[in-house]
């Protein structure tokens, strides 16, 4: 295991955590680590419970959403995603606090850490992105919450790209 | 599950079988099933073995590489890449056969399990790509072989692309 793999970092949400992830170079292409049994914010010590990718394109947001049970992990392969945490736990020593990621190659290339009761949302920045979550548990829709991206509840606004007008007449 | 997702489909190489994935279009993006307990072709049922990525630059290879007692799960989640089986096992039925997959979306996303002493090696068409490999051992680099893209053992070429030549003058 790479050293860098071995540390896991507070953030500034009670809970939240980083754990970087070796990015290695190779002839064609690199080498991306995504998950070893060894690391800190290793997901399925208790069993294995679900990975997906979800894609996110260019300038589209993904918001608001709230797992009551699940511990999400996110890793950006592709991309740069921005990702908003919103700590709505009245119990949180951070409760009220509204944090922004950037993940993505070469620099956010790790695993962020998002436990249960924590609101998220994502945008993609400057083309496509990938997203890959490891959850600690199976999908269960009766778990999680959606809130619109206008919701008052949460203290965050995305900025809306407005679509591209027309080229005036020459 | 999804009910493609039950299946797990024999190939032409002993061994070697395919899983498809769902891709469930949402708003801002599609999400890309990768794995879930009960899938047939889960890789961790007597414990976590590693996941990584493998990013392939447009047109590059990487071949040949095999091993000896772990089991490879390929997805293509970004991008096409064109994977090449050679079965070098001399108690195979499929013995000496060489298969060739394309791995990628829309139409070939899924898992293909590549089980142990198939020598394997693939490229990326059209663009980058981004391969996923769920390994169902943690990496041990005792237990791999390589032999070079020309090797005569395997009865193989992947075509060389030459470099671009340089414009003539006008």
């Amino acid at each position: 295991m790479d050293s860098l793999e071995s540390v896991a970092q507070q953030t500034g949400i009670a809970g939240v955590l980083w754990q970087e992830l070796a990015v290695i170079p190779t002839q064609g292409g690199p080498v991306l680590h995504l998950l070893r049994s060894e690391y800190p914010l290793m997901p399925f010590t208790k069993g294995f419970g679900e990975i997906y990718f979800s894609e996110v394109l260019e300038d589209q947001i993904k918001a608001w959403k709230c797992h009551r049970s699940q511990t999400q992990l996110f890793a950006v392969p592709v991309g740069l995603l921005k990702v908003v945490l919103f700590d709505a736990r009245q119990d949180s020593p951070s409760a009220g606090q509204v944090q922004e990621f950037l993940l993505g190659r070469p620099k956010h290339y790790g695993l962020l850490k998002i436990p249960p009761r924590i609101w998220y949302g994502f945008t993609a920045l400057g083309g496509n992105a990938l997203l890959c979550n490891c959850a600690d548990l199976p999908h269960d829709p009766t778990e999680s919450e959606r809130r619109a991206l206008d919701d008052p509840f949460i203290p965050y606004r995305f900025p809306i790209k407005p679509a591209s007008s027309p080229r005036p007449d020459q």
